[in-house]
């Protein structure tokens, strides 16, 4: 593994994306050691400056040569430029961290999230990828139990932000729902189906031998590679909804022998990256407005499945920032272990 | 059993609210025959009129002596008007058919989905019980499966509007939207939580001894009588979400033998009351703008569960009129079995 200097000089691709302004807010906020930043973009975007550590930086149009000099390049964009930047990157002596799919499901490719298999990241030979934002807010807080009582079958029901589909769905969320209260029409652009006051299957391409959307299909196959447990049983339904920036996920899981809620607690309580949020009595649980802008994934409703009388099953309900654990913080994370 | 004379006099209590509103409208939409009706409410709502085939009908305060005269008396108040008054209209000689949960679970009550179980309206012994409006949305589109291959398990997670509060609650949930897209800020008064932009844990109050909330206690015990099925183990998971009046669920079924989405698809194709909307290759599925307003309920993401592989197991998604189906039309096709 190729490790960092203390001092890297970093570049974020896709920087004026939802999830680039994070990253850049992410690393100042967390004092990451930065020798240089420079911030790559589509031509759209090229021009523009952005705020960093009280200096205006400004993007760049990225290009074959970019990463020279670069120790470590964090990459926002597509899968698209992923396949054909993050080489070239390597290539000029980098490590590049990836939120794209693109190399997630490859064998060679550590997938990670720090608190989970952070021992990963040793492993990768100049690509690590950071799992799909639904993967992170359900595993994080599912290892806690996993580790001591391991997890058989996941069933999970996403309840996903506009922010996953980028900063333009989240405009597109404000603006419907504007025109919604003023009662104009106004048909939808980023997304697939009217976003005001509607909910829809997610949106990416169903896979007919399966039925399974291409959101759901990642879901799974990343949990599995993320817990490196090829044979844990999942059926994901991945949902959007009307919420701006954190995904949501009502959850049952079967444990390899009886787990009870109080114990699933007791381990979530003292587990890192998760705030067990769970208080019947106030009726207070995981919702997007506390998880929006937090680091911690909120895990709650935390009971047993009634429908498995052999007491091995649990329900939980959780909330996590999309733009922060579920991408730009597990991004840096996995930077600072690399320095 | 009480049958209902060919054109009876009809009272709606709780006339003033999201579902009496309703009620109104399926009676006059559905050409009930009514030779009479009396709409009755709180006295906060008495002395305003509502419209009902062409001519104004006055609301009047709802007491004792309400029910002299009357054949049938729809109910869409609350429990407490329910347990009160039910008795009293009964006694008075009409028939009740009462949306609250006040008789839901009594053994002595017939708990109704027309559709499903129309041949226990002959049982009622003054009462009919109309079910939740989650437990229905559920049990229309399963039932058809459940007839031909009994369905053991159900893991459920709702996505409930905001119209299952009460009028009051949409618009509330209307007000807070506006509020944040001004930058204002409005503290909830009708539900528990904000909800703009925001979903939560259903608000009702938590049983301490199972960690579920009333309305999933509800779901799992209703759909339980509804099927006749005193063993079906069911866990729910209900969440309020920025949606304005249809409900949705994510719905995962265990069958007793192995059951292929293709013939679950055939089942509900043909069956009453519902309506496939499952088209994977222009990703058009069931959501809430497309369910509001319509009789039916809306049923698609059909495909197998892969957390089983035992082939018995099926994921679906549903999406239904929380007002209609959900409400104030399963209510009337219930009277129109009376007649």
């Amino acid at each position: 593994m190729r490790r960092l200097s203390r001092s890297p000089v970093i570049a974020i691709v896709g920087a004026s994306g939802a999830v680039g302004v994070e990253l850049l807010q992410c690393l100042e906020r967390r004092r990451f050691p930065v020798s240089a930043l420079r911030l790559f973009a589509s031509p759209r975007s090229a021009g523009r400056k952005l705020a960093f550590a009280g200096r205006e930086l400004p993007i760049e149009t990225l290009g074959e040569a970019s990463f020279a000099g670069v120790d470590l390049a964090l990459f926002s964009a597509g899968s698209d430029v992923a396949r054909r930047f993050a080489p070239l990157a390597v290539a000029a002596g980098a490590v590049v961290i990836d939120n794209s799919s693109a190399f997630r499901r490859d064998a060679a490719v550590p997938l990670v999230v720090p608190e989970i298999n952070g021992a990963r990241i040793a492993e990768h030979r100049g690509i690590i990828a950071n799992p799909n934002c639904v993967a992170i807010t359900a595993a994080l807080p599912l290892w806690p139990i996993h580790r001591v009582n391991p997890i058989a079958r996941i069933v999970l029901a996403s309840y996903q932000a506009a922010s996953g589909a980028g900063a333009q769905a989240v405009a597109e969320l404000l603006d419907a729902t504007r025109a919604y209260l003023d009662g104009r029409e106004q048909p939808p652009r980023v997304l697939l189906h009217p976003a005001a006051f509607n909910l829809f299957s997610h949106d990416t391409a169903i896979d007919p031998a399966t039925g399974y959307n291409v959101e759901e299909t990642k879901v799974m196959a990343e949990l599995r590679k993320i817990f490196a447990a090829p044979d844990l049983r999942i059926c994901a339904t991945c949902v959007r909804v009307p919420v701006l920036r954190a995904h949501s996920a009502a959850i049952t899981i079967e444990c390899t022998r009886p787990m009870p809620p109080e114990a699933a607690r007791a381990l979530l309580a003292v587990a890192p990256g998760i705030r067990v949020v769970d208080d019947a009595e106030r009726n207070y649980f995981p919702m997007p407005k506390d998880a929006s802008g937090q680091d911690d994934i909120l895990v709650g409703r935390i009971r047993r499945d009634l429908s498995d009388d052999s007491f091995r099953s649990l329900a939980l309900f959780v909330s996590g920032d999309q733009l922060l654990k579920g991408a730009a913080l597990n991004a840096v994370q996995i930077a600072e272990q690399l320095l």
